[in-house]
This record gives C-alpha cells, sequence and structure tokens, in this order.
C-alpha cells in the first residue's frame, strides 16, 4: 500500500509517500509545496491543488491521510488554514483518493509513542523509522508522521471491521502546474 | 460581462449568474447545490468542487464573486466554512476563473443601498433588480447579491484603475458530477 500524507498549510503544504508492506516501511518521495504570498487567495489555493495533483499523478499512491488540523485561536487563521485544507482535500480527492484524518495524537503516538512528542523528536522519529540519510524538515515530516500513523492504523482498522480498505487507484490528473512550484526532497 | 456569484456552505452552496451590459442586469441562472451530510468531509467538499465546476462549465461566465465570510465564534464552525470555501475557490480558480471578494457590507450596500439590510431585503431587491417571476431562495440570492455588488463596483474599479478587469474566459472542466446535485432555480 502507497500512502500519501498531506500537511496543508496556506504558506506551505508539506507532503511525503511511503510504502507500507506489513510492518516494513519505505520512503518513496516527499517535499513541501511553497505558496507565493504575493497573489490573490484563489490564486493561492490553486497552487496547493495543482501541485498536490501533480504530486499524486507523480507518485500513484493508493490512499491519502491528513492530520486533524489544530483549531486556533483566531477565527481569521483558523479560515485561511480551513481554506487551505479545503484545497488540499480537494486535490486528493479530486485525483480519486480516499482521505483518512487522524489527530495530532494519534500521529504522535504512533510515530514516538506518546501524545506530547515536540516536534524535534516527530522529526528524529521519522528519520528512523524510514532510515532516512537526513532530518526531514518540519512539513514534509508532519506529512511523512500522518503517512506513517495510517500504516500503523490501517492493518487494525481492516481487522476489526474485516471488510479491508477501500484504497482507489489515482487517476492520473491534469499536468499543469502554474504559479507555484512544489519542492521534492527532505 | 457574465458574472457568477457564489455562496459557498458546507450543507448548501448557492451560485447564481447575472449578465451586466452597462447599467442593465440580466439573470442567468442560479440554484443551490445541496451537499450530502452522510459522507466523509473530503467527499462533501468535491461535491462542492465538482458542481461548481459543471455549473461554470453550462453558464460560461467572465469572472465570479464571492462574499468575505462571517468568521463565526466556535472555531470548529469556521474551520469547516473554511473548507467548504476552499472547496468553492478552487472550482472557480481550477476553472480558469478570476473570483474577486466582497465583503457582506458591501454586497448589502451595493443591492439595498445600506449595511444594515435583513435577509429578506436582500432576496426581495435581488427580485427587483434582475426582473423575476418569484423571491428567490437565500442561498441563490445571497449568490446573486454578489453577482450583482461586482456589476455595481466593476465599471468603478475599472474607472480607477485604468486598466481594466481582467476577466478570463472559462475553460471547459471535466463533466463528471458524482455523490450531489446542484438544483437550478431560484
Amino acid at each position: 500500500m502507497r500512502i500519501l500524507g498531506v500537511d496543508p498549510g496556506l504558506r506551505r503544504t508539506g507532503f511525503g509517500v511511503i510504502d507500507s508492506h506489513g510492518s516494513r516501511l519505505t520512503y518513496v518521495a516527499s517535499g513541501t509545496i511553497i505558496v507565493p504570498s504575493d497573489v490573490s487567495l484563489p490564486e493561492r489555493l490553486k497552487v496547493i491543488l495543482d501541485n498536490l495533483r501533480e504530486v499524486v499523478r507523480q507518485t500513484q499512491p493508493d490512499v491519502a491521510a491528513l492530520e486533524i488540523v489544530f483549531v486556533n485561536t483566531n477565527p481569521q487563521s483558523t479560515l485561511l488554514l480551513g481554506q487551505a485544507r479545503g484545497a488540499a482535500m480537494c486535490a486528493l480527492a479530486d485525483s480519486g483518493l480516499t482521505v483518512h484524518e487522524y489527530t495530532a495524537l494519534q500521529v504522535k503516538k504512533s510515530v514516538v509513542g506518546h501524545g506530547k512528542a515536540a516536534k524535534e523528536q516527530v522529526q528524529m522519529m521519522v528519520q528512523q523509522l524510514l532510515s532516512l540519510e537526513g532530518v526531514p524538515a518540519p512539513d514534509p515530516a508532519d506529512a511523512l508522521a500522518c503517512a506513517i500513523c495510517h500504516a500503523h492504523t490501517a492493518p487494525l482498522g481492516q481487522a476489526l471491521t474485516g471488510q479491508g480498505w477501500r484504497t482507489v487507484a489515482a487517476r492520473s490528473s491534469r499536468s499543469s502546474v502554474k504559479g507555484g512550484r512544489f519542492r521534492r526532497g527532505l
């Protein structure tokens, strides 16, 4: 099962792709979509939409995982984050992927072993679990952590429901990437 | 100039299309996208994305207008609304449309003449301004009001900037509409 994890944000959207064979996890790709800040909001959302679709096209994941976000005390920030998250979900759903959501607590517990882990601990554990040569940057690290969380959680869900997971093969989406870029690497 | 106004919401997303020739406004179409509530959040956003793209495909607007939303005091509602709004903007931007945003105050002033108008007044003024046979429902009325606001505001902006408006012709988008529907009519 190939899993795409996404950490949506209006400035930077992290992504990370891993393969999960039984208990073995293999790193496939990761990166950050840098969203230009000098264009209109719809254009910024379009950058997230186009680039995430392109990531799906290039990496062909079976399923996607997203962190359930922290609701900011600042309503305006919450609205902006919601819009970025909406664009990310649209990109994934538009590419034919089923999207699973996990809380920050679930992700941290799954990767570090407890829910109070600091950002740096998550980055280090992601490095270890995927045998990476370097420590991944915060955004792709969070995205990879989310993918790892799904890899650890999905088999359990499968056993409990006995129905298996609906993994829809990614359809190829449009390849036009305008007004932005996504960076590959850690 | 053909203008598509949108009033995004996770349960119901209103839309309204008008033609603006000088000071003359003509009604083209309006309706409500009914979003099913018994599916996952990504699927709900996909319903908004697909149906709004279909509205653009069928009505071929030159430009889109959206209301800048009221930020709810409930952070969870604000996040949900943000996600619906993100999906709507993605649909418009993905169809090649430039999106203009107006505050509720601007929309009400433009349609009713003052910023403290009640919902019913907006609905009645939309009916009058567009010579509609019946009173439009709240969601399409808000969407039509937003389109009217752009029709009133755009010529002024044009005169002030001297640059004209960037109106990008709508590209045809995918026609697949799954898991939801949009209702035509008032």
